[in-house]
C-alpha cells in the first residue's frame, strides 16, 4: 500500500508543511483571541521534558524559582527609556477590573525586569546579599500582528531569570554561564539541536540591555531561529529602580544585572529542525512516547508478548505506549506514530514471533530490522541513544553544508537564500546590517574567529553569521 | 538568652501572626497592583513540591497536561448564565493591545471552562474519544477587594482539570476519584493536613456546576479553609458550546463534564495549620530544606565533620543545608531556621563531638537529644518520618477537639466561635444556611452519617459541618 502524503512536502512549501505537521500531529491550535495558542498534550509533554531539563540546570547554576505578578503598573514600564520603546507597541493593557475602570491602567507583563527590580531594590542591601539569582516560569504577552504557532504568539510560556551581581564581570560571567551550561547544553543534549553561540549586534540586542548573548539554530529550510538569549543589563534597570548595595568598603553602588529566557518557541525549533515529510522526528529525551510497541495481529500469543515487552521496557524507565488497536489498519497506525515522531517502533506480530523475532524500526532513518524478541529491550535502549545522537549529527551536518564562507554583502545575500553566510563583521558593519535588513536578512550573531564570545562588537576580526530568520 | 518574640503570638491576634510569618519567613509580599502577590523562593519551593505531588497523581488518574490561552473573548463567559453571574464581578478586562483599542474586549481567565469547551466541541466526535481528560497548570485572575496573601489574591497559581465523559455516572466517579486520590491524598500524605471530604450545598457550589465536592481543613484558629474542589458540571457547558459525541448506537449526546482545581491557597493552609508562635513548621515532604546542619563553632574539626554529615545526608536523598556562618550568633541562626520551619536541625559543635555526639532537634515538638555522630544520618531519616506523621496527628487531634456535635442553629453558632459544629442537615436547611450566613458562618460540607459522600443534598439523615471560614 503506497503512503498517501498527509503533509505538504517540505520542498514544496516549508511554511505550509510546518502548519500541516502542527495540526495533524495535534501539537497546537490557534486560540480565539488573535495570536494566542492552545498547546495540546503531545506538544505540552515535550515542553514538560524541556522544562525539566532547563529547570534542573538553572538550579545547578544556583538560581531559585519565584513568582512575580502578571500585572505591572503601566508607569513601571516607562521608567527605562529603551525598554518601553521596545515593548510598548506589543503591550496588552487592562483598563477595567472588578467591575470598575482602574485608576491607573496595568499592563500584562511582556517580560518582568521592571517589576522584579522594584523588589530587588528592597531585597538587596549589602554585598552579602549578592549574587541574587532568581528565575520564574511564567506566561508573557507580546501582541503579535503576524503570529505563527510556537514561533511567534501573543502569549507564550517561558522562564525568565533575573540576577544581581556586585561587579560587571560577575554579571557577564553569569550571563555566559547560563548561555552555555543551561541553554546550549539543553539544546544540544536534550533537543538535539546544534546552536551557534554568539553576541548580538547593538541593533538586535534586548531593549534595555548593554549586551545580548544568543543561541541560534538552523532550521531544515536554512533559516535561522533564535532559540534563547541571555542579557547583560548593566546598571540600566538598577539606576531606574534604585537597586543599590553597600560594598564591603562601605560605599553605595548600583548592582550589575542579567536576565535570560527560553520559551515555547523551542518547540517550534524542534519541529523545524528534525521533522521530515512524514511528520515529526523526536529526540528520545523529549518524546512523550519513546517506544511504541505495535501489535500487528493478536494471534498465537502475540498480544501477550507485546504487553509483556511493553511492561519490560517501562520497567527499564522508558516511556512506552502499547498500541494493540488491531481493529484498525496496521498501515494507518504506523503512519500515525511516524507523524507523531515516536523515535522507536517495536512491531510484534505472529509471523515474526514464530521465528522468535520482533521488528525494530528507527523513526529517524526508517531503518527496520528483525531482532530476537528476547534481546529486544536491550536493543531498544541502544537504539534510543543512537536516535538521539543521529538527529543531532544530521542537524549539524545540514548546518555545515548550508553555511557558506563569503567575503561581500552580495555573496552573503546569495548564501542566505539557502542557509547561513559567515563573513568578516568588518565587511558588514552597521551600514551593511541596515542594507541586509532591506533584503530580509539579519546578523544572527558575532563570534571571534576561534568561535569564542566577543566582549564588544568593536573587537577586531570578528565573524558575523547572517541569515534569514524566523 | 531569652528569645525575643519576632511574631505576634497566635493567641493575641491570629491574622496578624499570619501576616508576620508570611513577611518574616520571606514567603510572599504584596504586588504593586491591588491584590497581586510576589511568591518568594522559600514559599515557591514548597509550591513546587506540592505541584509535583499533585501532578504525579493527576497523571496516574489518566489526565494529560495541556495549555489554553490566558485571554478569553468576553462573549464566551456570557454564554453560561450562572457562570457569568458568578465571575463577572471579579473579571479583569483587556481593552487595548498592540497600541489599539480592541474590537471586542477580552477577559483574563478567571477559570477556563468556557474556552476549553470551545475546543472540546471540536475534539470530541465519538464515544471513542471519551473520556477526554485534560489538566493545565496556570495563573488565573479574580479581582479581590479584600486580598490576603496566598488565601485570596487577585492572581493565583493553580491547576485546573477539565474532563468529558459519556455518562453522568462516569463523570461523577471521576470527580470523586480526583477528590480522593489526588486532592485528599496529597493534603493528608504530603501537606500533613487532615481534610473533611464532602458535598457543597447548592448555595456554595461552583457557578455553573450541578455539584461541587470539597476538601475542608481546620486552621489552628478553628476556622475552615476550602483547600480544593472538584465539580460535576453536568451538561451545562456542553449544551452551551455544543460538545456532543456519537454514541455506539449512533445517536448524538452531550458529554458529561467535570472540572477541579487546587491552588497556591494550599500554601496559606499549610502555614495556618502547622505554624506556631516561633514560625513555620513544615512537613518534610514540602520543606525546601528538610535538614539544616548547624555548625556551632568551627573548632577541633567540627567544621569538617558538619560538612561531611551534610554531604552524607544529601547522598541519602534529603534536602540539606549546611549553615556554617559561625560569624553570626548561634541563637540568631537557630531562631531563623525555626522561623523558616525546617523540620530537623542537626547541631554540630566541638563540645558534643568531643563525646562523639551531635544534637538532633525536632522542629515540631522542640525535642532535643544528643545522638552518636556515627548514627546521626540514620536517625535523621527516622525523625523526618516522625515529624511528617507528628504534624498530621497534631492537626487531626486539634480538629477532633474543636469539632462539636450540636443539635440547633444556636448551638452551632456558639461552637463555630472556636471550631466546627456538626449537626443534622435537616436542622439547618436552606433557611438555616441563610440565617447562619448573617453570623458569618457557612456550611462547609455535607456528609452521610458514615462520612461517605451524598449524591444529593436531599438525602435523609445528612450531617452538615458548619464553621467560620477563610
Amino acid at each position: 500500500m503506497a503512503k498517501q502524503p498527509i503533509l505538504t512536502p517540505r520542498a514544496t512549501d516549508f511554511p505550509q508543511w510546518y502548519q500541516d505537521v502542527v495540526a495533524k500531529a495535534e501539537l497546537a491550535e490557534n486560540g480565539p483571541v488573535r495570536g494566542t495558542m492552545v498547546i495540546r498534550p503531545w506538544a505540552y509533554e515535550m515542553w514538560e521534558h524541556v522544562q525539566a531539563a532547563v529547570d534542573r540546570r538553572i538550579k545547578e547554576a544556583g538560581a531559585h524559582n519565584a513568582y512575580f505578578p502578571l500585572f505591572i503598573p503601566e508607569d513601571y514600564l516607562k521608567r527605562e527609556a529603551e525598554h518601553v520603546e521596545g515593548f510598548s507597541p506589543e503591550l496588552a493593557v487592562v483598563t477595567h477590573a472588578g467591575g470598575k475602570k482602574l485608576e491607573e491602567p496595568v499592563v500584562v507583563r511582556p517580560t518582568s525586569e521592571t517589576i522584579i527590580n522594584s523588589y530587588f531594590a528592597k531585597w538587596v542591601q549589602s554585598y552579602r546579599d549578592l549574587p541574587l539569582l532568581l528565575n520564574q516560569w511564567a506566561n508573557v504577552v507580546r501582541w503579535e500582528l503576524r503570529p505563527r504557532l510556537f514561533l511567534r504568539t501573543s502569549e507564550f510560556l517561558w522562564q525568565e531569570g533575573h540576577t544581581c551581581h556586585a561587579t560587571e564581570e560577575n554579571a557577564r560571567d553569569y550571563s555566559i554561564q547560563i548561555l552555555r551550561d543551561v541553554y546550549e547544553q539543553t539544546m544540544v543534549d536534550v533537543l538535539a539541536i546544534p546552536v551557534l553561540v554568539g553576541r548580538k549586534t547593538a541593533k538586535e540586542r534586548f531593549a534595555g540591555a548593554i549586551n545580548t548573548w544568543t543561541c541560534e539554530a538552523m532550521m531544515a529550510d536554512g533559516k535561522a531561529l533564535q532559540m534563547g538569549t541571555s542579557h547583560e543589563l548593566g546598571q540600566n534597570f538598577a539606576k531606574v529602580f534604585g537597586t543599590q548595595y553597600l560594598t564591603d568598603t562601605g560605599e553605595q553602588e548600583y548592582v550589575w544585572q542579567t536576565s535570560w529566557g527560553v520559551s515555547t518557541r523551542m518547540i517550534g525549533g524542534l519541529i523545524m529542525t528534525h521533522g521530515d515529510d512524514d511528520g515529526l522526528r523526536l529526540p528520545p529525551a523529549v518524546a512523550p512516547v519513546q517506544v511504541v510497541v505495535l501489535l500487528v495481529r493478536d494471534e498465537n500469543g502475540a498480544g501477550e508478548r507485546a504487553a509483556a515487552l511493553a511492561a519490560d521496557l517501562r520497567a527499564q524507565g522508558h516511556r512506552v505506549q502499547l498500541d494493540d488497536r488491531v481493529d484498525q489498519s496496521f498501515g494507518r497506525r504506523t503512519i500515525d506514530w511516524e507523524l507523531k515522531g515516536v523515535p522507536v517502533r517495536l512491531e510484534v506480530g505472529p509471523r515474526d514471533l514464530a521465528e522468535g523475532n520482533v521488528t525494530l524500526v528507527r523513526r529517524d532513518t526508517g531503518e527496520k530490522r528483525p531482532v530476537p524478541a528476547d534481546t529486544a529491550s536491550k536493543q531498544v535502549t541502544e537504539l534510543l541513544a543512537a536516535v538521539q545522537q543521529g538527529l543531532l549529527d544530521e542537524a549539524a551536518a545540514l548546518r555545515q553544508a548550508r553555511t557558506a564562507d563569503v567575503a561581500t554583502l552580495d555573496e552573503a545575500r546569495e548564501a542566505a537564500a539557502t542557509g547561513f553566510a559567515r563573513l568578516p563583521w568588518s565587511a558588514v558593519g552597521t551600514e551593511g546590517e541596515a542594507e541586509l535588513a532591506r533584503s530580509g536578512i539579519t546578523v544572527r550573531c558575532l563570534q571571534r574567529a576561534d568561535g569564542s564570545l566577543p566582549l564588544s562588537e568593536a573587537e577586531p576580526e570578528l565573524v558575523a553569521y547572517v541569515a534569514r530568520a524566523y
